[in-house]
């Protein structure tokens, strides 16, 4: 294995810190990065302004072995990463001649006037290697300067990536040497609290350093992302694949997918395979779940469709939930729920029905107290489950809640 | 006035720096900090690591007067923001009772066993203003430590958010208040865009410093952020009020509300005031409008349900549209948008029905092509709207499209 090589991005910009934009060139790099090994310590953003950016620029410098600057290059005054880079190095800065030709070739071609700072754009670094720029203006640059490896990248994104690919990421394989492969995968798990899997899996965490294990809650559930690093991708993905076993013996079963598989496009893809179809009926979540199962490209092969019934008279009447039932056992009742799921997959004539019903808050129902939630799933021989919940949070959050426990129920019955 | 307080935000997580996700809590921070005012100088990223996340707070420490730190507040042994904080600040750490009662309470809730790391969530630091986390388990926190204000945040956007209004906003302007004040409004508007807006008004924002006119695309439209600053919030208000007149002159009829109001919310506000109820026939939108109309507080008294029709058999056999429209004109058609409009309001006894029809992708239908979207609006004197649009964008672009035009043009026709 080759040296650890520490890597910093530093954004400059001040639309950045005034959250016009967010820095997503930062997190495209970081991905880029990993890829080829290096790791990435820390990521920077300052604003247009010289002794602020060169500050960041010193700091970064004394920390890192490669410095990565996105922005600042462009014609403006207030372009200005050029000018903080040279106060640090005292490089002086040249007229780099292709760069120039084709920024007079722009303007004749575009019939326009070039003014008075726009040749800025073709100033590079005295001895740096320049980057021509593909698609746009500046070009990009890398040099060493006092062990460290500077490399300046415009801030565009479509710039940026266009050099990123052409350029730099072979400049980092030979900076590397032999090269390092570094591989990331995420499993995704639901039904299991973070605190848990993390407690189930903690010796495993504590004694793996190659791949790294990280359990990270996120909106849909839990995720565990596996990052090895290791000379070829084929041993990379054998750790890999080792670990994710060690990790499945004892979770596999809270585990639905990996990357960006969701728990809605597995949930369609089983209903697909089983040659199922699905209706919903949902009350307290207005149509949330449906939504999210027709988010799915390909949803329209099983999903039929669904009755919001948000008032007892829809029930009632669209529905065909027994007035007995909502008269004796209330709308949000176990007994609302069966027979929601039941009646839908018969209207709509779907082999599967699921329905919700509840209090989304703020007030309570029925004397029932907010977060109180009935989700019932019926299939052909009949409902096959029923559970009751009760949710924290305001009325958004124990809606979204509800909807992610509609799918967790339903992927495990279809499972 | 007195000196600007210099602000940075320090985002904590390992995640961030392998780019699996960008710092999107550090862009939306950065705009509710422009806000109020407050000038943001730095974003720092750094993982998971105890020794480079206080490397990290000291520098912003030595920076700034206000240090704003989302992340690492979770159960996880890598969660490390509170023991980085300690260690350069030596202020001890105490449990907080109402969150330990939170976090029990949940555990209770959810007949689940709590695991011995859950606790560390309920740590604060002593002295600190806690902020209950309305959303989530992790409090924020905000304290100050040799005259710099820290402020904790969770990580999780959601979270994150809900302390940011809820709490940490009203205290940055009481911290502002012994300064100056700074208030702002936020002016939406819709069927209007941007560009043309902007052209409106182009004097008016030239000429404007106090307070500064600031046009904005969001997703739910355009918006323009007025910020004034004055000695007293009297003053602000004055101004504020003056110059929100002088814009209404010029686009005040495609004004809908302010600040947090939505277009949503003043659809039900609409239909409430009328006395309208409200029915919605979906195809293509999957459930998407219902559920954005059953966000709003107070939806059950207009919002009766309605009809996910993502079929064809659902259209006709559920809903009640023809089969003849249904062969001869095709489901995505003008016919078949003023059918599900009317069946939907017939069905569901509402005084109103909406219905969506059209083609969401990937594939062409009917041979109409992606993005063909056609809306209806019935009323009890017979349908009232129907137009046909071409959305640009993917399959999930098109939806949300769809459903801002539903809004919109529902606005308009109870306006």
């Amino acid at each position: 294995m080759t040296k650890d090589l520490q890597a910093e991005i530093v954004a400059v910009g001040t639309e950045l810190l005034l959250g016009q934009i967010a820095n997503t060139n930062a997190q495209w790099l970081s991905q880029q990065l990993a890829n080829q090994g290096v790791n990435v310590y820390r990521h920077t953003t300052v604003g247009d302004n010289l002794q602020r950016v060169q500050e960041a620029f010193k700091q970064a410098h004394e920390r890192s072995d490669i410095v990565i600057v996105t922005g600042g290059l462009g014609p403006t005054e207030d372009d200005l990463t050029r000018e903080a880079f040279q106060q640090l190095s005292h490089i002086p800065l040249v007229q780099h001649r292709p760069s120039m030709d084709k920024i007079q070739a722009y303007f004749e071609k575009q019939q326009a006037v070039m003014t008075p700072n726009n040749p800025k754009q073709a100033r590079v670094f005295e001895g740096a290697t320049v980057w021509l720029n593909p698609v746009g203006m500046a070009p990009g640059m890398k040099l060493t300067y006092d062990n460290c490896t500077w490399i300046f990248l415009p801030g565009v994104p479509r710039e940026m990536k266009a050099l990123v690919r052409e350029y730099m990421i072979p400049a980092l394989q030979q900076l590397l040497g032999k090269k390092e492969m570094i591989k990331s995968i995420v499993l995704k798990f639901t039904g299991i609290g973070e605190s848990k899997l993390e407690h189930e899996l903690q010796d495993i965490i504590h004694e793996q350093t190659n791949p790294t294990i990280a359990p990270l809650a996120q909106e849909e559930g839990i995720v565990i992302r596996l990052t090895a690093k290791s000379d070829t991708l084929q041993q990379a993905d054998q750790l890999l694949e080792a670990t994710k076993a060690k990790i499945f013996s004892r979770v596999g079963n809270y585990a639905y997918g990996e990357d960006h598989e969701t728990l809605e496009g597995k949930v369609v893809g089983l209903l697909t395979e089983q040659e199922h179809t699905l209706a919903t009926a949902e009350s307290l979540t207005g149509g949330a779940f449906s939504e999210k199962i027709s988010t799915v490209s390909g949803a329209s092969s099983v999903l039929q469709g669904g009755i919001v019934s948000y008032t007892n008279r829809v029930k009632e009447h669209v529905l065909g939930v027994p007035k007995k039932v909502l008269e004796t056992k209330g709308a949000v009742s176990k007994e609302c729920a069966e027979e929601m799921a039941m009646q839908v997959a018969n209207k709509l004539s779907s082999s599967i029905g699921i329905a919700f019903t509840g209090v989304a808050g703020p007030m309570e129902m029925e004397g029932k107290q907010v977060g109180t939630v009935y989700i019932a799933i019926y299939n052909p021989t009949g409902v096959s489950l029923v559970e009751k919940f009760l949710f924290q949070g305001d009325r958004n959050s124990i809606r979204r809640r509800t909807v992610l426990k509609g799918l967790e129920l339903l992927y495990r019955t279809l499972k």
